[in-house]
């Protein structure tokens, strides 16, 4: 019994992967060899959802064709819409598309004609239209049409959310969280769409095992705690100082440090604070964005931790009018890339994913029938 | 980039059990200390539940009031009827009990008086609830009432089946079947929902991933291969003489061999073989045993191969009457204890999962923007 358990797993190497690099020497964090920068300034996210599910990035006429091909699977069966229907109300979005995505895959299975990359598109299309249909068919008693316009799928959750089009610096700033969002190697919800894809299990498995294991608040739910921390103060100065008090308390501030990211800052932080930055300009609805950047201080200052992808995005995302408890599937409808991206690596080059444990339990014992126990 | 990958963790310690020993010198399969032969052999399933949920063996009273409490969790909300009869009649079944613990999860959400304890019992009690309910509500139009009577999970799953009691030998044999399959560490599925657990995903989550985990053909789906194996033979020795043809092609032969019994056999075969025969026998239906029997010898003598537990309860359970799609699920009906116990574990020792990847992708590549593609 002299074998280490490393808990968690972390630092320990449980595969090869092809897809992305995080914090790697001399590359940062970039899909397929591209620097995460260059994406979130100069990609959008259909063309970041094409480069991870295909492997290389689109010409502009096959980035058109995906992008009319998306848009046509953004309907929903009747049948999920009527399991939607009935979903309670105030049920938590994640668990809405988690049981959402898992009854697709009995109506529209994966069989040899249906293959991976379908259902991979299948999903980044219709996840969104999902949340939207259960979320007006509670909020305000309508079934809604989901398979309307074209465009990106910024554009079209924003505008199933809202009823109406989206100012162009909300629909870009939640463009550019997609692709900030879409990968980021093997982190609990896509390590854990690996060991449900390593049995054989069919794609919708995988991706329902991913939705619920960020649905958790040490992963996916981060930003939705960053929220609603942010959200609690009148003005920095009182940030600042309820911000020290917790840290006295040794409480938890979410949105900051991270597994991978320990001695540089997250490189996401700074590509999305600047889309924070201008959405508070624009609206002039600066408080959310200043009492963030003020955290951000404390905490470097204080514990030298850096935010996380989540700090800025809630902020961000907040002032597209979006409810705090859509933060995670937003989350969600990027990271399905990912995930598929990795199903499909796990199925062609992984095994069977099963570790060992350390026994800590009683010793052997000897067991007494039922008639002669206590 | 010297640190070895273990492909698919095979040997790696990922974390503390004190739940089961697998294969341990001197202890061989136990549960919390006790040796698998006395469970299968003097405790009935509801104790061996009652064991790995609350980490010890109940006194007589305390097993009668956990078998009432039991009973008493059967019934299914209507809306969760509602969405069973929304999937198709040609789903799988894994597919369904996958997506009715998510809904379910919607409905009965976790919350500080609904602890992850009842939740446990609730989903042994209501899994075959639901995967009855939806059965007999497409093969023969019915909508069940599934909340019947006391007794064993064993002999309500049996008696909602085939819409009577089920005789004794046929009761006792799932049921003893069920101890074997209620807990096995760190296999895939368990290792799913302990990577969903970890980022303090609700109970619900972390079930469904195992489910979705345990579906797949190199995990629970292997007791189904196995069946569709034996029932293509007309005689023992048509089953030795096809099934060296498949060896000789290197084909692989489903219910043989396991990641973790390599030198040894599957302590757990021989439990529920003793079950397949006493089956064969007070049937009179002796083929699909002796069929068995032969092609264990013939994998011993060729391949050195020892049957894993999957492969005898295919007879087992086809003697039972039960048809061969559901034969995952009854493992699902076990392993949800061995889940649970695990879940709970992790919760309470067990931090965020999450492993790392050697980077075997693209050089780091220069970004052009679209305009400049080929």
């Amino acid at each position: 019994m002299n074998r280490r358990t490393v808990s968690g797993l972390a630092g320990v190497i449980a595969d090869e992967t092809a897809i992305s690099t995080v914090g790697k020497k001399g590359m940062g964090l970039s899909y397929r060899g591209y620097p995460i920068r260059d994406l979130a300034e100069h990609a959008e996210f259909e063309e970041v959802a094409y480069l991870l599910i295909y492997g290389r990035l689109p010409a502009r006429r096959e980035l058109d064709v995906y992008r009319t091909k998306l848009a046509a699977l953004r309907g929903l069966p009747v049948k999920l819409k009527n399991i939607l229907e009935q979903l309670p109300a105030d049920a938590h979005p994640m668990h809405v598309l988690r049981t959402g995505c898992s009854a697709l895959g009995t109506m529209e299975p994966e069989t040899p004609d249906r293959h991976q990359r379908r259902i991979a598109n299948r999903l980044i299309a219709c996840l969104p239209s999902m949340l939207m249909y259960w979320y007006h068919f509670h909020t305000s008693n309508r079934s809604i049409e989901t398979e309307i316009g074209g465009g990106s799928l910024a554009g079209h959750f924003l505008t199933l959310l809202h009823g109406n089009a989206p100012d162009e610096t909300a629909r870009h700033a939640v463009d550019v969280s997609l692709i900030l969002y879409a990968e980021h190697e093997f982190n609990a919800s896509t390590f854990s769409a690996r060991v449900t894809a390593s049995t054989g299990a069919d794609f919708y498995s995988a991706i329902t095992s991913a939705i619920g294991t960020l649905s958790g608040p040490l992963h996916g739910g981060a930003n939705e705690e960053a929220m609603k921390l942010i959200s609690r103060f009148a003005s920095p100065d009182q940030a600042e100082e309820e911000i020290m008090l917790m840290l006295a308390k040794k409480e938890r501030i979410m949105g900051f440090g991270h597994r991978v990211y320990k001695e540089e800052p997250d490189p996401r932080s700074d590509l999305v604070r600047v889309w924070s930055k201008k959405l508070a300009e624009s609206s002039g609805r600066r408080l959310l964005y200043e009492v963030s950047e003020r955290i951000e201080q404390v905490m470097l200052r204080e514990k030298r931790l850096y935010p996380n992808l989540d700090f800025y995005s809630a902020s961000a995302y907040h002032l597209c009018g979006i409810p705090t408890v859509m933060f995670t599937p937003l989350f969600v409808f990027a990271r399905i890339c990912g995930w598929s991206a990795h199903v499909i690596e796990q199925r062609s080059a992984g095994r069977l994913i099963r570790p060992s444990a350390d026994y800590v339990g009683p010793e052997p014992a000897r067991f007494k029938p039922i008639e002669q126990r206590g």
